[in-house]
Formats: C-alpha cells, sequence, structure tokens
C-alpha cells in the first residue's frame, strides 16, 4: 500500500497467495517469477512502479524517489552556528555513573558532558530539587531538559508540569534523562496530593506534542517511567545506557513487599516464617528482576530504539532530535489539570 | 488522570504506593484507609471529587456527572421515525448460517433478518458481485452495508472502494458482515492487479472516517480479515457470531498448503511421503486451526467485543451504532488510491 | 464523472465513441448495445451503478439514490410558520406592468404581490430613491430584496452596497426584481463619483456570497444590468417576464446616438444629413434591438432560466431560494472597496 | 458607526459639530434640525437609515430590525423542559443576607432559593470549603456555580482552577456568587504558595471563554474580587445585591492598617499617639470606604450592571445567561498554569 | 474595479457613458477631458489615484505600484543551483516532431530536450505506456511530467491518474506535454472500463491544485485534450507548436464518420453512393478540420497563451512554472473517484 | 501571572498581603524578606522561578531567558539593505514645526527628513488634499504613511479609508502623521455625508490589524485623533513632539463657544453680558487647555509612550516599527462601511 513501489527482477515477487496456495485452491501450477514477478507487476498488473536489475539498481532507485519528497519542515528555532562541543569529555560518563544502579548521581553531571558547552540555563533551581529542569542546545538546536536527581515529590511534579508547559508553548523539544525510583510514596506525599500533582506531570508529558526523546540512564521504576516520559508516552525515540535497570520497582523493594505481605499472613494465622523461607521467597524474585529488567531484555522485545554506549549519547540524541524536528511542531492541547 | 473522580467511603483507596510499600520504603506504619482513604483525599489532598457513602450512591453520583458532560453530536442525518422491524423473523438467522462455516449462504438473507423493514438499496448489484454493497437502516438511522458473497475478485474490491468513497462523502457509518475466505488468487488475478485493486478496498476501510462496525457471520480468514474492517483496522465495534471461524486461512486448506511444501521437499530430496506421515502432519494443524479460530478463543484475548445471539444481531448492532454516532463524524482524507 | 450513476437496459448506452467511430478507428463491427449498453456497464465495466428495467423504474431508482444523500444544510433563519399569502392578487402585476418597457411603475406595487402578507420592511426609504432595499419573507424565509425605480444615481448605489452588505453580514438570500436603463451619466454624475460609487455596488454583487436570484420585470439595460445582478454575476437563478428587454441600451436610445455620431460626421464633413436617411439608418437598429432583446431570444440561448408567467413569480421565486438555500452560505469576503 | 440606525423626526440630531461651534467656526447660522435632524440625515447625506415619526414608532423600527437579525447560536446544551422552580422561597433570601456585610452565610442557602428545584451538584465538596463549586440549572439551562464561603486559601483556589477548566473543556456557563474578603495572606499561606495557587485562580478565571455572569451577594475585597471575575474580569453580567460593599478592602480594616503604620512612625519618632488621635485618624477613613463601597455609588459610575432586588436574582440571572448564550461558545485556551 | 488606477493627462477618459450618449441623454455638451479626463478623477471625483503626464509617467507609476505589493510565496521545494542545460540542442526538436502531425515520434526525445541535464526519473514505465510519466528538473525547480506516446489506453489512465495523486500529495507542480488522438475506443476498451478509468485521469487532472502547465506538441483530438489538461481544465499557461493540431477528432476521421453514415442511410433506402458524391462529401469536412484546427485559429481566439517555437520551449515552460510557484500550493481534494 | 520569574534576594518580595496587613490580620509578626522574599519563593513555595544575587545578575538571568524564546515572526516584506539615510537632516524638523501648534506646514517635509532616501510614493495625490497618504520605506521595511494637510473633509476621509484598505490587504504597516483639528462641520460637510464618510475612516483604522504607530507633530483635536489613530484605538506606540497639544478643541476655540453660550442665555434671560465678564469666564478655560492639552500632561498619565525630540523621530519610528513586526500580522476583518 506504499505511494511507490521498486521490484527487483528474478528476487521480487508479490501476491496475495503463493504457488503452493494457489495449486491447493485452484489446482493451478505456476512459478512465484511468472505469479508474481517484476515483468508481471511492472508491465501487465501495474502493481509495482519501479523494474530494478538487482539490488544496487534498486537502491539507487530508492534514492532518486526520496529525491523527489517534499522539504523539510521549517524550525521553529534558529539554529545556532558553530556548534560548541561540551567541555568535558563524554568518557568521564563511565566513572558518574557507575555499575550500580542504586547509587546515586548528579544528573548535572551528565547534562555538561552531552550539551553545547556545558552550559545549562536552570528553572526553579531551589525548588523541588529532585527533578532538574532547564534549557541547553544540542548542535545548535534549542532543547529543554528534564532530568532526576532522586524520587519525585509534589514539589518536584508540579515543577516538572510547570516547565514542559513553557517548552510547550514556546516550542522546544524536550530531552528526558531519566533514573527515576519513582514518585514519594507514604501519608505525607499522599495528603500533600502526590496522586494529583503526580497527575498533573503526567498529564503533560502525555499531552505534549513537541518532539520528546528519552535516554535511560538508571533505573526506570514504577511510575517513575511515565512521569518521565517512558515507552507508553510515545517520544519519538526511547534509548537506553547498559547500567539501566527497568521494572515496576527494583527487585530488592520487590522482594521486601512480597516478603511483607507473607509474613503478615503468618502472623494473621499464628504461623511461623523463617529467615530461611523468607530467603527461598525472595531470591526468585531477585533473580527474575534482576534478568528482565535488563536492557537487553527490553531491547531484545522492541521497547526501546537501542542500547548505547553512554560516550555515543551526544551523538545520538542529536541526531535523534534533528530527526524529529523533521516535522512541525503542532500547538499543545493539554487537557484538565487537576488542581 | 480523570476529570473527576468518585471514591466510596471505607471501600475506595488511591495511593502511588500501598501500606507493605509504605512499610518497605519509610518503616511506616500505616492503614490503606488512612494513607488513601476517601477521607483523606477528599478533605486533605483533593485528589478524588465526590465522597460516595457506598456504591449505590456513588452510581447515583457517577450519573449526575455524566448528566452534566456536553450533547450529543448533531447527526448528519435525520433518523427516520417511527422506525421498522424487518419483515422477516430473527430466528430464521439460525437456519440461515448454519454450524458449517463451510457452507456458503446469501447474506442478503442476513440483511433482511436484521435492518429496518428488510429493505435494501443495492449498489452496483450486477458488479463485482461476491461483494454485497447497498444502504439500508437501522432503527431509522441510515447506515452503509458491506457483506461477502464469496471471495474478494478485483471488481469486488474496486466496487467495495467506490461504496465507501461514497459513504465517507455522504457521512454515512458503515457496517461490515463478514463472512470471507480472503481476496482471490492465481495468476489471472495477479495480472489483473488484485495487489493494487485489493489495496484499494483496503485503503479504503483503513482511512474511512465514518463510523465502522463489524459483524464476523462466517469465516474471516487472511487479508479478507482486513479488507472487511477486522480488529486491526479500528472498527469501533467488533462482534462474532458462535459459527464464526477466524485465522490466516482454514485448517483445511493451511493444512495442505504444509503438506504440499513437505511433499516438494521430500520429492527433491527424493524421499517417500506416506500417507500417514501426511495425515499426521495435517491432524495436529487442523485441530490448532480449529481451537483457536473459535470465537471463544479470540473473544478471551479481547479481540473483538463480545460473541453475540443472531437473533441478537439488530439490537446490538443498533447500539453500536447509535453509540459510535455521539462522536461527530470527521472529513474522509484518503491517501493515495493505486491506480 | 458523477458519483453515482444509472443505466436503462436496452434505452441508455454509453462510449466514448459510437459504432461509427469505432468501425472507421478499429474495423470493429458492433451494435450500441453491445458496445456500450446496460448489461455490459453494470456487469463487465462496472461503469454504471444501477440498473433500470425502463424509464420508470430509474425513476424510482433515483428518489431512492437522492433518499441516501446527507441532510440539508442548516439555515441560518428560523422558517416562520404558517407563512402568509400576499394581501393583494398575483393577477394584478398583469396591470401593473404592461406591455411597456418604458412606462415607469412602482416596484413596491410588484412586491406586495409577491412576498409574505405583503410586509415590506424598508431600509433608507427616503435616500437614493430610484433603488428600493428591504426586508420581507417568502414563504416564511428571510430574503433581502433590491428592487429598480429609475436609473441608479450615486446615492442609490451607495445604498444598494450598504444593503448588500448588511445581508452577508446577516446571511440573508437576496432577490433582486431588474427594471433598470442604466447607470446615471452626465457630468454631474461623473464628478459625484458614479465610476466609483457604481463599482461598489457592483463589488458588492459580485462579492456576496450569500444566495442571489434576478427576476427581470422590466428593462435590463447596459451597466445596470451588472449592478442588478445580471448573468454574468452569477445569480443562482435568474428568470424573465415575458414584458423584459435586455439589451446594451434601448434600440431608440441606440438609434439617436448613431445617428448622431453619423449627423456631427456629415456636418463635420459639409454634408447634409436628411430626416430620411436619418430614418433608414434608425430603423433596422430599432427593429434589430427590439428583437435580439426580446427574452425569448435570450431564453432559447440559455441566458435565463426561463421566461415566467407573472401570475407564477412567488412560487417560482419561493422554490429557487428554497433549492439555493440547501447549501450553507458561506462567510462574504469583499475585495477592496473602492472610497 | 452602527450597521443600521433609526432617527426620530424633530427629535433626534447627529453631527460631528452642534449650531454653537459652527457657529464660532464658521459664522453660520443654523438650527440643530437643519444641520443635522431627521429629514437631512435620512433624505440628503444618507447617515441613518430609518425615519421614525416618534419614539413609539422608533421603537416599533427597532424591534422590526432586530427581527431580521440571524438566529440563536445552536446550544452546546440542551435545555431541560419544563424548568423547576427552587423549592424554597426567594423571599428567605432577605433573612439570609441581612444587613451586616460580616456577619457570614452559607452560600448554599443562596443557591438554594435561584436554582431549578434547589437542585445542586457540588464538586469537591470536602476539599477547599471556603469556595463552593458545582452544577445546577437555571431555567433549564446548566450552569456551573462558584460560591465564596469564607476567604480563599490555597485548596479553595485550586478547587476553583480545576471547576472553570472543567466548565470550560463541556463548555459551560459559569455564575460567580461573590462575598469575599480576599485571598489568605501570612507566612503559611505564602509558603503554601497563595501566590502562585491564587494565580492559578485568576488565570482559569480570566481566561475563560464560556459565558460568565457575576452576581456580588456580600463584600467584595481586594483581589478576591478578581478571584471572582470582578468588572475587570469580563463577565458578561455584573449585578449587585443592595447590601453589598465592594473596595480594596473593609474600612475598618484598611483604618487599622493605616493607624498601624502611623503608630509605628510616632514609635520611631519617639512620638506618642493617643486614642483620640487614633480615632480622628480612622473615622474618615471608615466613612470613606462606607460611602464609596456602597453598590450605588459604583452603580451610578457604571461599574456594575445594576443593583438588584435579591428577589429577582433567580430572574436576572436567567436573562442574562440566556442573552450570553446567544453567541456560540469558543474553545477555551488557557495560557500557562504556573504549577 | 483594481485596487489601484492609474489614468494618462489628456489621454485617459473613464465614463459609464461618453460625450454622444450624454448629449443623448441629457442635452448636454461637453468633451470627453472634461466629462472624464485625468483632471476630473484625480482631483474631483477621486475615481483614479495616479496621476501620469505621460505614457512613460504611467509605466514608471506601475513600476512603483508593484513594488509595494507583498512577497513571493515560500517555495515548498528548494530550487537546486546551478541549473544544469539539457545534454541534446533543442534545435533537434525540429527533426523530431516534423511538420506531419500523424507520424508518431518518442516524448522522450522531446523530454531530453528541455529539461535540466535531460535526466528524467520514469515512473511506471514498462505499464500502460502510451503514457509517460515522470520526474525532472526545470531551471533548478521540482517538476512533473506527463506526455503521451500514443492513445490512451485502461492502463495509461489509471497510470496517469496515480501519478497526479503522487504529485498532488507532494505538491510538485505538473507539465503536460500532449500528442493526443484520444482515449481507446471499441468494445474492449469499454469492457475494461475506459469511461471510468478515464473519468479517473480526468478527475486527477481537474481536481489537481498544484500548478499546471500544458505544451501541444502535436495532435490534440477529442476527450484526450480532456485527459492532457486542455484548456477547459484551467492549465496556468497553455502553449502550443506551430505543428500542432486541436480538434475534436482528426479531418479524415471526421470526414470518414459521416461518409459512413450516408453510405448506411443510402443502403438503407436503397440508393446508390458514389465514390464521387463520396468525395463531395468528404472534402470541404477535411478542409474545414484542416483549417480550424491549426493553431494559429486557436491562437487567435485566446483559446492558448502563444504559438511558441519548439526551440523556446524550455525557457517559456521555465518562465510559466516560475510565475505559477508564486502562489502558494493549496492542498488538493480529489472528489471521489470512480472505481 | 508571568510564565517565568525572577527574583532578587535581599530585594525582591511578594505577597498578596505585606507586615502591616499581616499584622492587622493576623496578629503575626514576621519581616518582609521572611513572608515573601526570595529564599522563600524559590525553595519553598515555588512562586518564582529564578534566583538572581543581585540586580546584574538578574539582568543577566532575563537575557538567558529571552534567548530561549521563540524565533521572530516571518516578515511580510522583504527588508531592503542597505538602508538609505534621509537627503534632508533632521535638525530641519525643528524649523518646520515651530512651536505654534496653529501654524500650518506641509507634512511632506517632515515626511522628507524621517523616511528613507526622502522617497514617497504618494496616492491620490491631487484628491481629498488635506489628507497626504503613500508608501515609504522605514530602515528598509514599507509602511504605509497617512499624515494630516489640514481638517478631515468628506474626500479626505474616503481617501484614508481606501488607503488603508489597500495597506491592509497588502499587510504592509501604518505610521500616522497626526496634526489634526478635526473633520470638516458645517451644512455642506453634513449634507455631503461627513458623518457617514468620517466613519468610514474610523472603521478603517480600527479594523485594521496591521501594526499601527502614531506620531502627534502639532495638534491633536476632536474626533480628528479618532481617525488619525488616537490613543483609543490601539496604535502599538503614540508618541509624542513636545510641540503637539492635544484636547477636545483649542483652548481659545472652546472658551469662545461657552462665551457664546453665556451670551445667549443672557440674552434670553435680557441680562447683560460685558466684555470683563467674558474675559473672566474665558481665561481659566484657556489656561487649563493649555495646561492640561500639553504633551507632559499626557505621557505624566502614560496617555503616550513618550515625549520625543523631533530629531530622534527616524530611529524611534524604526525601532516601533520592527518591535511591532515581530507578531505575524493577521487578515484584517472590516465590518460594515456605511455607504
Amino acid at each position: 500500500m506504499a505511494d511507490t513501489s521498486i521490484i527487483v527482477r528474478k528476487t521480487g515477487t508479490i501476491f496475495l497467495g503463493g504457488p503452493p496456495l494457489v495449486k491447493a485452491a485452484t489446482g493451478e501450477e505456476i512459478s512465484a517469477e511468472e505469479l508474481g514477478g517484476a515483468d508481471l507487476h511492472c508491465a501487465v498488473s501495474g502493481v509495482t512502479d519501479y523494474y530494478a536489475q538487482n539490488d544496487e539498481h534498486a537502491l539507487s532507485l530508492a534514492r532518486s524517489i526520496v529525491a523527489t519528497l517534499g522539504d523539510k519542515a521549517p524550525q521553529t528555532y534558529p539554529i545556532e552556528y558553530p556548534t560548541e562541543e561540551p567541555l568535558y569529555p563524554a568518557e568521564e560518563l563511565y566513572g558518574i555513573v557507575g555499575t550500580n544502579v542504586t547509587k546515586p548521581f548528579d544528573i548535572r553531571d551528565v547534562i555538561a558532558r552531552i550539551f553545547d558547552g556545558s552550559r545549562f540555563n536552570e528553572f526553579k533551581k531551589r525548588y523541588g530539587e529532585t527533578l532538574i529542569c532547564g534549557f541547553a542546545r544540542l548542535y545548535g538546536r534549542r532543547v529543554g531538559i528534564i532530568g532526576n536527581n532522586g524520587v519525585l515529590f509534589n514539589e518536584s511534579s508540579m515543577k516538572g508540569a510547570h516547565f514542559i508547559e513553557i517548552c510547550c508553548q514556546r516550542k522546544i523539544p524536550l530531552i528526558f534523562l531519566q533514573n527515576i525510583t519513582g514518585f514519594m510514596v507514604g501519608k505525607d506525599a499522599e495528603a500533600g496530593g502526590i496522586a494529583k500533582n503526580g497527575a498533573k506531570m503526567v498529564t503533560a508529558v502525555s499531552c505534549a506534542s513537541v518532539p520528546k526523546v528519552t535516554l535511560i540512564v538508571g533505573g526506570s521504576f514504577g511510575a517513575g517511567n511515565y512521569g518521565m516520559c517512558g515507552r507508553a508516552y510515545s517520544p519519538q525515540f526511547l534509548f537506553m545506557w547498559p547500567n539501566a535497570r527497568i521494572s515496576l520497582m527494583g527487585g530488592e523493594q520487590a522482594a521486601n513487599v512480597l516478603s511483607q505481605i507473607q509474613q503478615e499472613r503468618c502472623a494473621r494465622e499464628g504461623k511461623e516464617w523463617t529467615a530461611e523461607e523468607d530467603q527461598k521467597l525472595k531470591q526468585p524474585i531477585e533473580e527474575r528482576y534482576e534478568r528482565e529488567g535488563h536492557p537487553y531484555f527490553a531491547s531484545a522485545r522492541l521497547w526501546d530504539d537501542g542500547v548505547i554506549d553512554p560516550r555515543d549519547s551526544r551523538r545520538v540524541l542529536g541526531l535523534a532530535i534533528q530527526a524529529a524536528c523533521n516535522k512541525p511542531i503542532e500547538k499543545t492541547d493539554f487537557g484538565v489539570f487537576r488542581m
């Protein structure tokens, strides 16, 4: 159903039913080439448009067709030239993040190694400090950055929603640097309205019609994955670092929750719950979380657009944003923000 | 993230992390009600909007909220009153379709037992006769009907595309009555351009932005499922009769194709292929197709919106179309029709 | 190229080239029926959609097709029910207009015999009195009326433009009752800006996108025909009464102009110009104007939509306006009014 | 600059400069009637369109002109018929509000005496309890109501903004019942973000493009006037009850603030500040606030659309909403909500 | 009715009725200059805006007015610089087409002598071979070319429609190189649906809202003229070569058709039809077709925008496309394609 | 309510009620810094977004925020480079206007000292000569100029309306050079329709949605202020020269009108009216007009955007137009022009 199609001689065939099916259906015996080869479809049925002698020819035809497509969308923002490289070497990213996903690091250290001139215009620096928001340039192109420096509190969620509103108003693409263990839980957070304040941020992420690109640089757990533009929130691209982990919660945490539920059940029923049993319950859970939370597990199932070397982050994000900006940026229409 | 929310006292709870998680995370011990019950969210956090005493109260509140929603979309077509019942009894549908999905029947007999006054304004009656197209009314509402009377040929596909164009131009909802073994295959069909003519129909179905409702009244095999608005083509509703079967092809046909391939391989390799081996190959295939092609198998996986009693078809389609018409009908923008 | 087509058996034929052309082009001998009859086009080529047994059947099919078209456009104005008949009998129109196109009459006498309840809400009654503008109802539907009571002066042109602006703003259809000998000429008129003021009215008539219907009830001469929405200004319908006359100017006037030019030429050349010569010059001119200005001459050339009995004016205008209002009325976008 | 104009004979005159100015400017002596009376403007200048014999005639002409205006906008909401009267008598409003603007009363008692069937669907009843929000009907027409039950806190401001978002999404007109002493001040309120949360409500009120009607039923002080859709926020109509008071703050409060400033100044300068001096400072302030805060003072300056008898509230609000709904309701485009 | 107007002193005059008409109508004697000359219209009536001393001054004023008009529309496609000249000399076009319109030639030979670098990206080369479609550049600007290599069959018509859809989707201007004797006639063509397939192409041409420029390089007969964007299909420009011929059919063909009808009539009536009579019937027909089908005959009646020297084709088409692209290209909205 | 806000440490404070109000309201004693300083609002309440150490830092932050705003609107007109300075020195403006507002001067002398190359393309030069209209460039940017050369007559008003229509059609910004004593009054003017013709110009000025900038270079009296885009007609900028005077009419003229009224009253009442009394009546009026009509009086009340040195006019207007052109120019939709 493509607008234009190329077929390679003696190689390509198109049919609704191939020779065995035709034989089974109508008894007719016919070769694949005769039934649906390049000669038939280019000269008789009109199903294909370009006749290629071989694969090289086909690639060359494809290029000549792309050359007749329309031009790129006009950019909202002038791209700044010449572009500056970051002041800090990308290789230092290895040392910053390490291999232990639970070890915290300052996301600003990551930003300083990816964006132009290591310059970062930070928004609401002292408020909701577990979420870092601000403007930078990437290969000369203006972007908004949202990165985690801890769990999302009421204040950080509202800050994130506010920042996304501003980027949408100004049609600035967003880059999410995800390293999150979730939204804050507990009585204070609930009474402070974390359910509605978190929803503000999720609403903002979900409705934002500027290009969105997500890079998971550490953990990606639970609803935090939503707030930071996980797969379900349709970023144009989503990449992972090899040290990243993605799951509903951390394996240890999950094991503890289940162990706790089990303990309580035993307590209610007057049974005993030994440390050994506890270990037996927890171990397979932790192992499974570790295995299924691994970026290769996710990547193998096409849940992301690739696991990348941290050193390549600048280049990969740059290409992703450039590709995403080929489409004109539409006006964002947020729904109802719960107040 | 709903615009408005109701919570039932002592029943409903909302939290990002429940008591065990909170305990595991912060050590805090708290009941679910205290952490995120109706009292907290209605009076302290503002996360919920309506406080219900019990489930009945909640339902009553829900109705009072729905009463404040906007009105129905204006109908393109005046609804004809009073509506006429079909002239033929719905029970006769049992005798028409029977239990053998390979037994053909005239889809017009089905139409006459579902639509108003059994009246049917047939379009291009003598052309592409394996696809039946035309206009009828359903509870006074104008609809376009597309039903199968056999395999889809070049002519029937073009007829279907033409009819869908007309319905979209006039903003008339479409009802698909699916009983199809696929598009025609073989040399004649391919040379006649079945690939592009079939694509015309699929393009039309896929782009049509009028409401679409599909009822599978018999077989639904292969690409025919696409052309007749199967699940992937986003009908607003899709229902099945209990006698329906859905799969890539019929079980017997699938078994034959695989057997044929096996026979050819044996022939090439000079091996023998006994009837016994053939039977052993075919039987599990046929059984699996029968099992997985059964409507309950599909329905259990939410691939449809329910298996219905044929006798209820009129009522179910009527409600489906009425619901689908609550949204204004947008202008259809077909892409490029391959010519 | 119609959306749907009907063909009558043994009667209708469609082909790009008929049998003689086919014979000449390819030598093939074939009957019209075989080449492009109903059987071929309904069953083989798919060129026609409905197969009619005979003419009555075709008409019935046409009605059933029209029944599937969309609904009427929503009316800007509620139609007033019940409608009132005019207070004065339509037959009196015969006495009002008479047979002499040069005899003046008050267009209000015509209005009183056509519109609902003979009620007429006159606009700027005392200004630009040679053009009568105002609102009335026709079978309950609100219309704006513009009728002539003499030649168009600067004031009457501006009044007409103003009134048309108002009708367009309010989306009220316009009815032109044309009986006009043209725009005023001469030094005063020119100095007063008749060229630009006349242009205002012509601009208004030309750009107005409300439905326009013109009825020529007397003379229609020169540029007056433009100002009063003649054929070139695309009224949805244009009708004439049998007493109407349409030409660049009146025959007598034309003869005088040419005679004058001839006289002056003779005077310059010192020749004589006798009354007899004058008569010989003028007579054929007058006769030709009388012949070619006759409504039957125009109607025979499809310059109008019919010559009607004055008595039928109410019914004919009513149907015309009703038909024209089936299309939604678009916003008028006037160009630059010369000031 | 009106589209159409009426002038009354011997009464109306229109001119850029009247007779005295003309005399001063050009020496010309001329009566007002000659210079710009009905005869001149209807018959000579064309400045006016309809010539009325007297005032009654003019009113009748005005009605006939209005009859030619376009139809009402289609209503988003079906109007419920028949409409119910409130269950409680309007006269009881006298007892509820009393004459002392500082005496608090429950705004629900007012609502129950104005809206259909005294039915009120309250939104977030237990949250932000100093602002009452909910849906009711007024002469069968769905409206959203926002009324004060005290000073606006962080929670009540957010609740108000949330409710306005919902009404705009559903295109429901808003009625503000204003009785407000302002937003909460002080350390807790500031630290809770009253400046941004108050701004949320003011932003919502300011951007809402649904019809807004305000009725001041008590005090209207300071920024509370903004949040509750005071004059500067362009309600389609704003009415006051005779007991209402409108000023920057209450007179006593203003007097206290100024007295306090004075006391501090004296303290700094080592001067004494006697009770007598204090009384002398405060009395004129209180008197001036009382005088200029009176509804007649405001009404006399056209700051509202009238002081109404509380008993008439239902009728007046009903007419106001009906008039406001003659214009189609546009989509609201909120700016950036500060989070 | 122009937005701005220039008048030359002692040369230009504007009036609704000139001096003789004025004399006849009012008896007034006045010179043309006094009645409607530059002095009157610039200084008194305001009908003209710029006063030119003489023709040179008028031209200079016209240029200064054009300098205040708006800018050019943004181009969808970047124009490729520097542009390449064709590889083959334009003079060879003389030899390719010759003077006999019935002699066929390959339109690709013409394309190679007009477009940039003689490069041509051909679409569906082997299908519907009597219509040549493809992309090229003209002075660096991307264009789609549609040229005839024989009569239009079912396949070539569909190919043409498909190609036009693609160009409209990509907003690429179209150039038609017309050399066509019509659509195929006869039983096969009709049965294959030439009426609807031809209609597809005509629909596509008619609805396409990209700029269209037509060059008639040979015959232009019958409905082929429609399909290849003849005058009635509103190309922005239409040019002819001197060897072109335009008529309903070829003269000889027309003569044969009429002769055949006559022969059959004689046969029915038992009369004889001699070769001499036949010759007498045919000769004037052939002569008339030759005369009236000549490009000068058409050009003299403004049916085209000029007869051009084939050698100038590149330059003329280049200017035409450049002019046509000054207007933004709108989205094409095809109607219903008959399937 | 700004989208982003900066606050300076120890300097800026934000609160709804300051410390004295808080003390009066709640008895709480708190410093301004604690109540609403930078630390509180950046770190606790989230009311402000950027924390500045001092004023210089704040300015630098402001620049970095502006750098993240969107790009400029595309210009309708290409800006001509290099730009030409006027041929005449700006200092000569001092001599041209003088200090006596009643002394007339030719506005073309002003234009020649402000606009590029002293070039001026004058429109309708000989018609309505008291209003000068035409095109020029200002720092390379195309503008339309409207300047006064006396009182506005019927003709000059229509000329102005015509010129504004053209500029709106072409999206050219307008510059008003105001030096006007009003519209013409008196019998002739009224009979000529000054009320409606003046309204044409006022309508045009009022509806024009191109950028408008007004410079008052002399008197600005009465309704002339409206016609020439005074404050109430929302020019993007309005500047005054120090010699300008703005009032309902000239002081002397006002004194004469009132004196005349008084004289007539005395005459009616048989009283005497001495020259002395007359002087006593007139003097304070003249003095008050002189004082309140002074540009500093107006400027002090923000009725304009500044009193400027005539020598700076070019630079100031240039900056104003450049700023106004950052917003895309919308299509103008004029209402009904009274004819």
